[in-house]
């Protein structure tokens, strides 16, 4: 058995952000997590995968149980990632609907997102997203994720000093060693539950 | 002061259905609440509202200040009704997609659903689609819905004897009392807030 | 109809604090909410009502349809309120023991805190100890309470300036003010729930 | 390394009822889990966990850095055991009064639930005490508990045929098997995150 400092193989997380504005705050934290990944976590890759085009979810379109050719493709990276990164922004106080959508569409028979290692970040107002996450652990349970519990990452994106620019790009150096620190716990994690480890 | 039973005005209900499936349980419920109140409830009336063709909620396609057509024309609606009856599948442990698609442009400055009344119902397996009305009321917190308490209505919708029929319609008996208790405590709630009972 | 500002009778509120601590932040804020109304709000007055003395709940201490003594006169003290005010501090991420307690023996029953109006006020690390008011309000929904949506009233105890001197009691102006907006909403929910406004 | 048939040790359960009740379902629960456990689950064993004598939980009470006797032998306990076995019944749509009070003993610092396994159990009307287990696992994410997903056991205690005799024995054979599947589980999942299998 390998030890954990060098698993089988690459992790490769699938990278999740439940906003489809352009300078969104949870873009920017998918294109931190990447840059922080490349530059100094090994053998761990990140992809964002875009939830933009799935349509809204509705049933009538699965036809001959096919998924309409968007889903379909979103539903194979979902199965071939080891694991989770969510990006969820809070909308009063729950997930948002694109990322629900996302949600949703794996979790149609079968449900592909089931049995994996899972993180979220959020950032916002005050609690800095904090009850998207909670909303998003319990659709967890029926998704069967497995959600690292520390360390939790909130950033409150409105205190100063600035924490994004003005396209989103996360620019707080604290918040990216907070950040860095759950991408560890979630590589961890997963070799884990993996048996890697 | 006008008696409670004959308030100064006919109570506008907007139902929402979170289901866009054209058999669903969701929309039945929906109609069968109409279909009571023409029957038995007097002056109120609900209009099932529907959100469809709502795009997916992206901030950046504001423009000036101004929503999507689709959008403002759902959002007139929803501030010219006095309450609110929500029919919420549970789908991975909260509301669906679609749904929170329509809470959130309607939550958009200015909050059109702010300071009225509103009740949830749902059928779904064994909890009867519960865990998607709890999310809904947190959600009710932030857009300052005031949700009556009681009754509850959760329909346990795969329990014999059957209670809708193909095309989604509600045919059990029981249930429709318990939908009409739903729909007077709701006229109560809202004439209470109104200070017109 | 009597105006607003001249209700039929003093508002009764029973505040409770979910800390048996002695320099509890908790109780603290409900001393300053009884400072504040004494001062400055019209025909309203604040009991803190003592939870300490309450056994933990076991249903086999109800005999002869009877409660403990201590319970017995907790639920008169609830009963003879118009309304409440919860401060309800955050551990493990939901209400502390004692305040589900108290809220679960008045629950008993006749429910005794049913159909009145409610806040829920906290302090406490980062989100202020919000998640115990989401918790809260969902077992409200079961009580049959009804919180005020607006204002929410979270706060950071442990930023600077110092909110609290060493015996808890609250010293911060702008929270101050901030409890004042919660008690007036609250004062004016009751009396709209009431239609005494 | 060892086959998941044959660990290293014996898993230790921890099993802990939210009911002070003597005719509890949940302590009945418990009964059957452990008489199932040692009929026909190898290398487990369950102990229930008493928690009716630990004082409600005031810090004050903590003294020179230690805990009340009754509260520094649970800790203990809880320190010993390889993985949790709740059992919480829902009281006002969350988890009881003693069983908060129990999880919030442990959580002082040195928080003594850290990093296990665990799952949760319940019964109840309709949904079967299903909101306290959602209660239960938010709190976990701070306990830093990790819940197994699937099988989920929620029994309807009230619906034909009995499920429990008047001494809270649990009766019902299909309920019987949907526990020994939680165990399974939970055995299973301990197992692979202490990396034994």
């Amino acid at each position: 058995m390998e030890s954990s400092s060098s698993p089988k193989h690459t992790i490769k997380v699938a990278a999740i952000s439940g906003s489809l504005r352009k300078a969104s705050f949870h873009n920017g934290l998918i294109r931190s997590a990447i840059e922080i990944t490349n530059q100094s976590i090994d053998q761990m890759s990140i992809e964002h995968i875009d939830i933009s085009s799935l349509p809204m979810l509705n049933t009538d379109l699965e036809t001959d149980d096919k998924f309409p050719p968007e889903v379909e493709s979103f539903r194979q990276k979902i199965l071939q990632a080891d694991c989770f990164l969510f990006a969820s922004p809070e909308f009063n106080y729950t997930v948002t609907a694109s990322l629900k959508n996302a949600i949703d569409w794996g979790s149609r028979i079968p449900n592909v997102w089931a049995d994996k290692a899972a993180a979220v970040i959020s950032a916002g107002g005050s609690f800095g997203g904090g009850l998207s996450q909670y909303s998003l652990r319990q659709c967890g349970v029926y998704l069967d994720l497995h959600f690292i519990n520390k360390p939790e990452f909130f950033l409150n994106a409105f205190e100063y000093p600035p924490k994004f620019d003005d396209d989103g790009n996360l620019i707080d150096e604290e918040a990216k060693e907070r950040l860095k620190a759950v991408l560890l716990a979630l590589k961890a994690f997963t070799l884990r539950l993996q048996g890697g480890s």
